[in-house]
């Protein structure tokens, strides 16, 4: 494999033009969408719009006029297109950590009603760490108590007649793994469990069928794939069928069935409208509705299939290339191998026998292709976990279909390449560990 | 009084520069700044370089050096000037309503452990809804009930051994009533309650004193007074004492006391960033920047206090002006006459008994002076209130000093006068109620 090679498969790539959507700095090889996505070309235009035309000029009339006032459901109901779900379904708003607050404070409460004897929250331990501190709080709120399983595999086994609800990420933050959203909602539902899942690293990166799929509640990020901006809004969605049983807590005055009327007393809105807290966030709404539009602007090119077939094919060459060129190191793919299994990143690890695997490098070797111009992501490893792979420290490069090249993979690999065969992942100024998002 | 003698109220006015600062459309007398704040000239540039420059080419790298992560607690330092707060104790996130579910939690769970037996919330029934749509929320989570008296001066007589806090909007968003912070923190803390503090209608349009005159908690919005744009985010704010006493239950990972260690369990930072959940919103962050700087820009002319000097001026005349030129159509003041008592708006309501009155038509007068170009705000009454004044519908016009001018006071009159003279407000199209915020 050469690079002419990686260009060719460029050239035959169907949704190449959708890269033209977006605004991307130089020679900037960007392997990290799923930490936060580029900007589109279509959003400070937009933005300036809303600013300058919709604020500036028609000020408090732009609540009605520019119909500011049903942005959440509106960027909801495109959202709800990407991740199998129906208009009317889903919401945009507040943070995913608040989202997960609401959603899970209802499943919660749905299942005191129904089966007060459940008193579990079952999830992963390497859930990405908000989801687990949101869990933590209700759990203490709700007298439950939160059991974290060290690998996916023993999922299934945890679900049992004392689990409220099942609450996993459906792709993991750390190494990609990709859940069975049916399989293991199924799984809850046979348990007499609820199914929570957070599509942070899914929505927009990969098709999911909430509805078919047999998920109770889902929230996700509007700042990773769905390249919203930097803390974007987040979005909630409720089956349909148990979205009005409950009300959740956060019950803020864009919520309540009637929010204009001034009334003293709390009654909720039908339908997902009630997981609204306050006033909507313009500014941020309108941008994220440029990122989920560079989605949707996939449609007619396959949209998710098409763009899970791209982000595989990707992966693939990623893992295949690294295991060709940078073959002696002691790099190991901590992803899963299965395509079936893996979302859209791919995620490395130094085996612990390797130089710099010894040296503890893989903070470092991100940053010196960093300063090369390749930007992954640094994950450190839990020292406390049960799985080698979760102790691991992390290297971790997404790929995002709509602008990621098969040439960006080839070069990333080929400065990684670079940097292991060199003295740079030594220099002291790629080991002083700084904030990583 | 003439017009002219408007004209020289303005020029003689030490704050007149400050009008500079804002982009605003044309002819527009707006009186609407306590709804939504106009648009600060500098907000389109600055959003458009953290857009195009910070997010566009820094990416993910900005987090860092473009300092995404501290914008909650930089632009809360900047709004603490404002409200007598120290720095490191305010920040800026989610919304107000979010924001108050996480102080309200909290105060609750203080007293649940200091003081089991109290479990009553005393508020206002004419408080703005949402903070009552909270409490009702907390109430029910914490076994508490929601005590809400009829009138403010029933506030000191309605604390009593069984109250755990007393919440209060400084400024009453309906009739601009401004209670005593100072006294009535004080008659909560002899009753044993804690005093919570909405600065909706206060933080930015009078000078606030959080640390001075005893508040307890303090959440308030960051798209009125503060300029920050529609939905900006909101801040709170926690007596110094109190803060590391309780985690509040949003504890998402930003509020963690390291969140990129990306531990399993739960650590709450020290300090007010407790109060902080999800990824901070950036670029709705930096447009509240902007807004904030344009009270900061009062400080070498005198700061809030010549803010709430030129603020009571200006409601003194509309209400005089109002007296004067619109007397027979039986407009009578529902805002306090008081200065002392008063916010920086003047509400006016119909004499039950006059024309305007029996034909019920506040609305269709607001409507008409909006078509004239002077935009104020209608709030229904409370039919079920027992004031006659909350039972009223209401003519809302609230002034903001940065921007507001005597002659747009004067004009504002002026147009109300022809209005009411005129058979514009009996034309059917002001009668269809739409939405308003």
């Amino acid at each position: 494999m050469t690079r002419d090679e990686a260009l060719a498969l460029d050239a035959r790539d169907p949704l190449a033009p959708l890269r033209e959507q977006f605004e991307l700095p130089g020679k900037l090889v960007y392997l990290d969408g799923n930490s936060l996505g580029v900007l589109p070309r279509a959003t400070a235009q937009r933005v300036q719009q809303v600013i300058a035309r919709e604020w500036g000029q028609g000020l408090i009339g732009s609540w009605n006029s520019a119909d500011w006032m049903t942005l959440p459901q509106r960027v909801g109901d495109k959202i709800a297109t990407l991740v199998g779900a129906g208009p009317g379904e889903l919401v945009a708003a507040d943070s995913t950590s608040v989202n997960l607050f609401k959603v899970l404070a209802a499943a919660l409460a749905m299942q005191r009603e129904d089966a007060p004897g459940r008193s579990v929250i079952v999830s992963e331990r390497s859930n990405f760490p908000t989801d687990l501190y949101i869990a933590q709080s209700l759990a203490r709120q709700h007298g439950c108590t939160l059991r974290l399983v060290d690998a996916p595999e023993q999922i299934p086994a945890a679900l049992d007649a004392d689990t409220a609800v099942l609450m996993l990420t459906q792709v993991n933050y750390r190494t990609g793994w990709l859940h069975d959203m049916a399989g293991l909602s199924a799984a809850a539902h046979a348990a007499g469990a609820l199914a929570l899942w957070d599509l942070a690293h899914s929505a927009g990166a990969l098709p999911v069928a909430l509805n078919a799929d047999g998920a109770d509640f889902a929230v996700g990020c509007g700042y990773k794939y769905l390249n919203g901006g930097p803390g974007a809004p987040a979005f909630a969605w409720v089956r349909p069928g148990l979205v009005d049983r409950f009300r959740q807590p956060l019950s803020g005055w864009l919520g309540h069935a009637a929010p204009f009327a001034f009334t003293p007393g709390y009654e909720p809105a039908a339908g997902i409208t009630r997981y609204l807290c306050g006033t909507p966030p313009v500014l941020a709404l309108a941008a994220l509705e440029c990122g989920v539009d560079t989605l949707l602007a996939a449609r007619p090119l396959g949209g998710m299939a098409a763009i899970r077939a791209k982000s595989l094919a990707l992966t693939e060459c990623f893992a295949g290339w690294v295991r060709q060129r940078c073959a002696g190191f002691g790099l190991e793919l901590a992803s899963p191998a299965d395509g079936a299994r893996r979302g859209s990143q791919v995620c490395l690890a130094f085996d612990e026998a390797s130089e710099a695997g010894r040296a503890g490098a893989a903070y470092a070797v991100v940053q010196a292709l960093i300063a090369r111009g390749v930007v992954g992501d640094f994950r450190a490893g839990d020292p406390a976990a049960a799985r080698s792979a979760d102790r691991a420290d992390i290297l971790r490069f997404g790929v995002t279909p709509l602008y990621t090249r098969f040439v960006d993979v080839w070069d990333a690999v080929d400065d990684l390449r670079t940097v292991l065969a060199g003295a740079e992942w030594r220099e002291p100024r790629f080991n002083q560990r700084g904030l990583v998002t």
